[in-house]
């Protein structure tokens, strides 16, 4: 029996996790999701990086969790990270799961290609609060090409506008890259949203992890949306010592 | 319900869809697999690119086909960015399967490894007609290297010479990169008719296409023969919107 | 009804290939998995890759096979070619499983990354008779990623430190680049025992093979132990006519 605490990335809160929460939980282990700061419906967006960070650190610190699996999806990898560098004697493994593995001294805008940072620059400027939302063409393309149009439209209806400022935050991760954690990547191997090949997730992101541990699966960026059983049996996979 | 036009590549002539054909009706849509001008068993050998791309648009008009997903595999990518660029009000998506998205002002020969050049060059020096005919030791371990012995030679009987010309014209795709016509990608994991790598069809000719939808299956370059059903849950995917 | 030579990597003997051996035969196949001078539990360990070699065309001509495919893994992968310009007459096929193909002049140690010379060299100095033997930590994460724990420490009970001499000499391969004995390459897509990428197994090595038929599969580097009877059908899918 394991322990998961599931990080979500970028438009997602907690909530998206839901489905992989009870697969994993059917599978015997315990799985919390919490929601970062500036995250989900409600929340307000005015937060920076740290403040993510320290608002998963907190969720953690007040369960008092120990010995747990730590997974982050997409930019939840930078989070997991900064988290892993703030507490690591409670954590028995990262798992990047499609997530940003960034260098040392860079934000996640420092690593994705020209048209998104073109992009999001615009919808940043266009935005009344700072924030940035991925447009439904994209997002059904890019994000969830492994699903129908209907699931795609319902996995939109489930984001909220991400706040710009933590993807522009330049992270020291020295620390990080001084830690002895074991540590997985799981990829997904339709996952286009960062495109494959020079920008790729797999293997730029996961090479940087030193000794790691490779798990594939089929699937776009959004399993957990459109395969959560899956997605969290390798989690499994991915988790187990 | 949807209706497919299928278009196919070099060697092969619109019977070479017999089989995704029939499984596409099998799940409730229609499909056309016209035969390009130059292809067939019988037919004169004496065509340019622009003759092949005026048959296609040719059944297309004449069946008066509209709101449909044009799909064109290896050099029937060729095609279907021409036939895009003459009536592109009737195609709903385009879909790529292992299929050529050349750069403007390119031909077919300018994008594959010198090798093939070598050995295509040779072949058109040796034949009295002006085509090339893939030789079998290579179809077999390129072409149809998800087969067995038997099949891969019965596919091969199923191929007529490939007019040379329409791999050597150059084609002005200005347009075709102008247009808005939602894409996807179609990648059999195991095709190695274009070497994997710096050659490769997927991300090299996908990365073309701008924001697209990557669908991938297992198979050879010729999953047509090799796995028509497959193929075809594919292309449903693929082409649905 | 085919016969197989199956030609073990580095730490390994030929007993790794037991339950493959038993799912060939299952198959109405043969299959013989000879060790290799210099390794198995017991063997004394100078010897160099001309021994490991010779061992290899000895056993096969004492038994006086022919007309077989001969099957390499890993390091393995060196010692196919070199016995293939010995006996080339025998030789079927041959299938490369995440094996070597060296370029010519190369010696193993010229292709792995600088992480790993590092390592090996560090061993090196360190071992009492010449030898390197993987540590655990990298063998459960990198070699066998798709085990659990229980089988990973299984497998690696069954490793025996690696002689060093084979793993450095260079190799002539200039009549191994000349031979026309229809190849073969077996990838699977999580091994991660050379770092996917620039030097990864596939197309590095496989690229280097000319006309070559690509077969691949899920898993590890290990799936020797972690997927016998998969293996066994992709090796009769890579190694038939």
């Amino acid at each position: 029996m394991s322990t998961f605490v599931l990080v979500h990335g970028a438009w997602h809160d907690g909530s998206a996790w839901e489905k992989t929460v009870r697969h994993l939980e059917s599978n015997g282990h315990k799985a919390f999701a919490p929601t970062m700061a500036g995250h989900g419906k409600s929340a307000p967006r005015n937060v920076d990086h740290a403040q993510c960070t320290d608002s998963i650190v907190r969720a953690i610190v007040e369960r008092d969790l120990r010995d747990f699996v730590l997974v982050g999806h997409s930019f939840g990898g930078t989070v997991i990270c900064k988290v892993a560098e703030q507490i690591p004697e409670r954590i028995r493994r990262l798992v990047f799961g499609n997530a940003f593995v960034l260098k040392d001294g860079n934000g996640l805008m420092d690593e994705v290609p020209a048209n998104y940072v073109a992009l999001f620059e615009k919808l940043f400027q266009d935005s009344p609060d700072g924030t940035i939302m991925v447009p439904f063409p994209i997002w059904r393309e890019s994000f969830v090409n492994d699903a129908d149009l209907e699931t795609a439209k319902w996995t939109y209806s489930q984001l909220s506008p991400e706040p710009y400022q933590p993807c522009k935050d330049k992270l020291d991760l020295k620390k990080f890259y001084s830690l002895e954690i074991p540590r997985s990547f799981i990829n997904c191997t339709e996952d286009i949203a960062l495109p494959p090949g020079e920008w790729g997730w797999h293997p730029r992101m996961s090479s940087r992890l030193g000794v790691y541990r490779l798990v594939q699966m089929p699937g776009s960026h959004e399993t957990i949306y459109t395969n959560p059983a899956l997605l969290a049996d390798k989690i499994i996979e991915a988790g187990r010592d």
